[in-house]
C-alpha cells in the first residue's frame, strides 16, 4: 500500500486514469493537476492548480508518457489550459521526491539534474518495453491488415531487429501462420530466432533477402531500410515502421517509387489505451513501493 | 490446361481479376461481359456485352461471389452500365455448360433448374469455406483491435461455433495470446477444443460463462446472443458476429444496453480481396478441369 504517499499527477491521456485508479487502490494521498475536464470521478481525489506552493509538499510527481516537451509543456487531453513544468516547480520539489515520467526530453533531464531532483524514465525499462511491444506489436498488425489486399496467413514477412519489440512482432505474425524472416545483427539473436522457428538472416545480407516480401516490420532505429533496399523490395509491399521517430526507412524514396512506407511510433496509447496505462500503472506502483518512499521521508 | 474453354465472366468486383488472370493463364478462352472501365488489361481477352448469342458458345459461366439478387441483377464494379440476367440468357446456354457462382438466390437457382443448367455453389463446399476463414479471422481481429482499448493478448475471447470458421478464429485468437472459451454443439467438437488447448463450453451454459468476456466472436447463424446473454456480458465487451446476415446477434437489445456489437459479413472480400480472389480461381480452375469440360462437349 502507499498510505500517506501524496502523489501528484501533472497532465496526461486516456493511459494516466488506470494509473490514477491504481494510486488510487493503494490508498496514495493522489492530486490532480491538468485534469479540469475530466468527468471520471474518483473517490479521495483532489484537483489542483500547478504551483510551486503544491510541490513542496509533493513525494512522487507523475508525467505523461512523453513527459514534457523541450519548452517544458505537459500535455493533457484533460484540460484547456496550457501546462508548463518551470524551474521554479522543480527547485520547489522536496530532496526525496522522484519524478517518473516515460521517456525524457533534455530540457527535463536538465532541470531535474539542476536541482539533483531524480528522474526515472519507465520506457527505458526492459521490462516496460517488453509489455509495451505486445499493444505495439497489435497495432502494426492491424495495420498490415488494413493496408494489404492478402492475409498475413501465408504471406513473407520481414521483421528487422529481434530486440524487445521485434522478437513480439516476429510471434505475433507467427502466431497468424505467415512466414516469418528475422533480420539480426547479433549471432545469439540469430540462434535464437532460428530456435523459434523464424528464418534469421544478417541485416549486412538484407537486399538478397527482400526480393519476395509482402511486408516489412522495422524496429531498428537507425536507417536501414535505405534506397538500396527499397529498389528491390516487390512494388505490392508494405514497410511498416515502428522504430522512434525519425524510423529507420527513407520515407522520401519509398514515396518516390511508389512504395507503401508507414511510421508508427506510440502504437500502445493508440490502439490499447487501457492496457498500456495498466503497463504504466502496475510497473510504477511497484516501483515506488520498492523504493520504500514513504510519508514520513518528507521533512 | 483449360485450352479450348469458352469461360464468360458476368460482373464482379477485385476478386474476379485473380480468377480471370488464371483462366488466362491456363489457356481459357476468356470473355469478360460487364468490364468495361477495366484497366487493367489482360493478353487474349475480349470483352463483349450481355447477349444470348454470346451464351450460346459459352461452357463456362462465372459470376461474382453473390451471383445475382432475385430480380437477376449482377453486381459489377467495372462497368456502369446495369447486367441482368434473364430466363433468355439461361434458356441460350448449351446443355453443357456449368454456371458457377458463390452464393446463388432463389432467382438464379430457379432459372438454372427450369433449363436443366447445372449451378455450382463453391462457398458451399468445405475447402472454400476453410479458406475463407482465414480472411474472415484476420478481418474479425482487425475489427477486435480497432474497436477494444485493450489488447488481444491478454483478453478473454469467446468463440461460439467450432466450425469451418470458428476453429480458424478461435486459433487466430491463441496465436496473439488471448484466453480463448469456444462454445461448442458436439461432444467431438469438445473434445478438439480441448485438445487444441482451448476451453470449451457446451452452448446451453453460455450464460454461466460470458461473465469475465472481453470478446464475444459469433460464427453461428441462428439467434444465440439472446437478450439474456447480452445482460450478463461486461459492459466493456465487444460482440463481432461473423454468421451470415442477419447474424445470430439479438442487435436491438445490445444496443439497448450500450454494448458494441458488429455484423460483419462478406470480410474476405473486403479485408484481403487478392488472397479472396486466389481462393476462389484455384478451387474454380481445379473444379473445371476435374469436370473434364472440353470445347468438344460443344455441339
Amino acid at each position: 500500500m502507499l498510505t500517506g504517499i501524496r502523489v501528484v499527477f501533472i497532465g496526461g491521456d486516456a493511459r494516466q486514469l488506470e494509473v490514477i485508479q491504481k494510486f488510487s487502490e493503494l490508498d496514495a494521498t493522489v492530486i490532480l493537476i491538468g485534469f479540469d475536464n475530466l468527468q471520471n470521478q474518483f473517490s479521495g481525489i483532489t484537483k489542483a492548480k500547478l504551483s510551486s506552493e503544491l510541490l513542496k509538499t509533493a513525494d512522487v510527481i507523475i508525467l505523461p508518457p512523453v513527459g514534457t516537451d523541450d519548452a517544458g509543456i505537459v500535455e493533457s487531453i484533460f484540460t484547456s489550459e496550457e501546462l508548463r513544468l518551470v524551474e521554479e516547480h522543480i527547485a520547489s520539489l522536496p530532496k526525496h521526491a522522484k519524478v517518473y515520467t516515460g521517456m525524457a526530453k533534455a530540457h527535463l533531464k536538465q532541470m531535474c539534474a539542476k536541482y539533483a531532483i531524480r528522474l526515472v524514465e519507465l520506457f527505458e525499462r526492459d521490462d516496460v518495453a517488453i509489455y509495451n511491444s505486445i499493444p505495439t506489436a497489435e497495432g502494426a498488425l492491424m495495420m498490415a491488415i488494413q493496408n494489404t489486399d492478402i492475409t498475413i496467413h501465408g504471406s513473407v514477412c520481414m521483421v528487422l531487429g529481434f530486440g524487445r519489440t521485434g522478437m513480439t512482432m516476429a510471434r505475433t505474425l507467427q502466431g497468424l501462420g505467415a512466414k516469418v524472416l528475422v533480420g539480426v545483427r547479433r549471432a545469439e539473436h540469430f540462434a535464437r530466432a532460428k530456435e523459434m522457428g523464424f528464418t534469421p538472416f544478417y541485416t549486412e545480407e538484407i537486399i538478397e533477402n527482400v526480393y519476395y516480401i509482402d511486408l516489412l516490420f522495422n524496429t531498428i532505429p537507425t536507417m536501414i531500410i535505405t534506397a538500396q533496399v527499397i529498389a528491390n523490395i516487390p512494388h505490392r509491399a508494405v514497410i511498416i515502421d515502428l522504430a522512434s521517430k525519425p524510423g529507420g526507412t527513407d520515407f522520401r524514396f519509398a514515396e518516390k517509387r511508389g512504395i507503401k512506407a508507414l511510421l508508427a511510433p506510440g502504437l500502445p496509447g493508440i490502439v490499447a489505451p487501457k492496457t498500456a496505462g495498466r503497463i504504466i500503472a502496475d510497473t510504477l506502483s511497484q516501483l515506488i513501493m520498492e523504493d520504500g518512499i514513504t510519508g514520513r521521508n518528507r521533512e
